[in-house]
């Protein structure tokens, strides 16, 4: 449930496919904030949407033009998941207590807990209500209300999972694929399932674009347990959130089955994890870095981004229809999240 | 979104009808809840969904029945509900900073606020698979996921509007009577739009239920304002819950308009809803007491609820079909919705 790709993608990164679906998804959102005037929510609800850049309706509405599925269709799919994105993002924001995303102070801290939550549940409704208003065939709005739904649910479960490993001794990289599988695996693929119902592809077509989440997400989360040891992530500029948060990145994971972990070292890693972010320093904080350079655990996290991504682009041409601009458009997509520097 | 209802509520003074339903409705969230086994999820909701007799899945089932509606539709509709409802609990809790709920801790006090917001999002998260799940005309679960995220938006707006006017100078009957309509108006109909929908009745015929709700909802909110003044509505025992928080209840918008509140006693009145609830005393909780007393403020919300129930009462026999008991029993649980005594 992280959100670096669209708080630090520059324009000339992006791939071709997805500019013009970036601007369409840009506009989308605007249009939908406009229509909101509630009291009380309004402000907070544009505080929330205004900083990303709505990389997600991007991908629906990028392969949705290449199953020939009907533009407004796949625009208030990637509405929906993008929703749904923002609302996990603000619980998340309190969970972890951070103070800043996208360069600019998160909800709760700008305008408190009370209103965050409403903002969030606000976001949640519009959601399923964007889904379920999707004009096509009953029975599929029915089998795209109950993905987004599991989706909604797993992401969950597997951000509950997050939270009961922090500074875990027992945590293990079998735990780590589990997390990241539930909280980050369905997520990025459900931009992509929309399309496709829409277009009428089988269960099995269906099932093989989750196969492609699954392997896509992970690769996707794991980049991201990487840049937290070298970029800000929007963050304020702050390197290192996760290891403050104590959060059970892949690097923790790698670094804590490593027998080149000595008793002392161990113990001095598990502390820095366990104790409250405001009393973790920069020393700390620069000295786990270096565990995990020393470890290999870096490394290591670099070749599994790799071998994720090289395990999704295996599947890629077993995807339904003979358009080879698909394949090609979806290797460039798949590198472009995987890949990033930011 | 109050629950005292379901927490004070004891057998006797439950309408014949409900008594059968209400078994059954709290036999199908046992169940649900057996089926919810995630770690670091599955004891939060255990401790959110046994306090409570599920009496709106219980009004669900009651309504299908008289509706010849298959019963594990209803029980699907009526769990939804439920699951929604606890999902605005946990969030109500946090933004109200309330302690006990039904006699217990509430979530986030026995577990933290990052355990209880994924609680809730698992909650909402099959509340709305379950509505999808339902085996019937996927036409009508499209129409039936569209009222449920309306509602859900429709009591964010309502909360979001009562967090804005706590404590406020300007706060008048009319802002009371939109936050009531938004907050719980739709809120409680919403149990029987499910059967009514799966049932087969008109547009026509819905709206019409939903104007009982109109009218039920908000005199269900009213009481529960009173209630506030000498029950403890299963908050360990604390009369004066709502004075203490600040909320917009009727007493305060009609004491706040009354030309007898001279200016000192005004200033007061909203320097006591205004002040932190810890520091809020038993002896500033009695002197509001007795300042709606002699305003007449507690009479006049008396007549308000008994008001609103005739209007629903009105309302009930332009329902479809010809069966008695049906208007009957609607006046049985109207009056036991709102005429109770905790």
């Amino acid at each position: 449930m992280q959100d670096s790709a669209t708080a630090g993608c520059s324009p000339r990164e992006l791939p071709n496919c997805l500019r013009e679906p970036l601007l369409r998804a840009r506009s989308v959102l605007d249009t939908a904030l406009a229509g909101w005037r509630a009291p009380g929510l309004a402000p907070g609800l544009a505080h929330q949407l205004e900083g990303g850049k709505a990389l997600r309706p991007a991908l629906s509405i990028w392969w949705g033009t290449r199953l020939g599925v009907r533009s407004e269709h796949c625009e208030s799919w990637g509405l929906a998941v993008e929703l749904l994105h923002n609302a996990f993002l603000i619980h998340d924001d309190i969970e972890d207590g951070d103070r800043w995303r996208r360069g600019r102070p998160t909800l709760w801290v700008e305008s408190g807990i009370p209103v965050a939550l409403n903002v969030a549940d606000h976001l949640l409704a519009e959601a399923y209500r964007t889904v379920a208003s999707i004009d096509a065939d009953p029975k599929v709005i029915v089998a795209l209300v109950t993905d987004f739904a599991r989706t909604h649910r797993t992401t969950v479960e597997g951000q509950a999972l997050d939270l009961l490993y922090r500074a875990d001794p027992e945590f293990t990289l079998d735990l780590y694929e589990r997390i990241i599988r539930q909280k980050t695996g369905r997520y990025l693929a459900l931009t992509w399932i929309g399309p496709a119902r829409l277009a009428g592809w089988s269960e099995e077509a269906v099932s093989l674009l989750w196969r492609i989440g699954d392997e896509l997400g992970p690769a996707f989360q794991v980049r991201d347990d990487i840049l937290d040891l070298s970029s800000g992530k929007g963050r304020g500029g702050e390197i290192g959130c996760d290891i403050r948060e104590g959060k059970p990145s892949i690097l923790v994971a790698h670094a804590l089955t490593q027998s080149a972990l000595d008793d002392t070292r161990r113990q001095r890693l598990l502390d820095v994890l366990a104790r409250p972010r405001e009393e973790t320093g920069v020393p700390d904080v620069a000295w786990v870095i270096s565990l995990f350079e020393e470890l290999g655990s870096v490394a290591f996290a670099e070749q599994e981004a790799l071998h994720r991504t090289e395990a999704a682009r295996e599947l890629f041409p077993q995807l339904p229809g003979d358009d080879p601009r698909r394949v090609t458009e979806f290797e460039e997509v798949a590198a472009f999240l995987v890949d990033r520097k930011v």
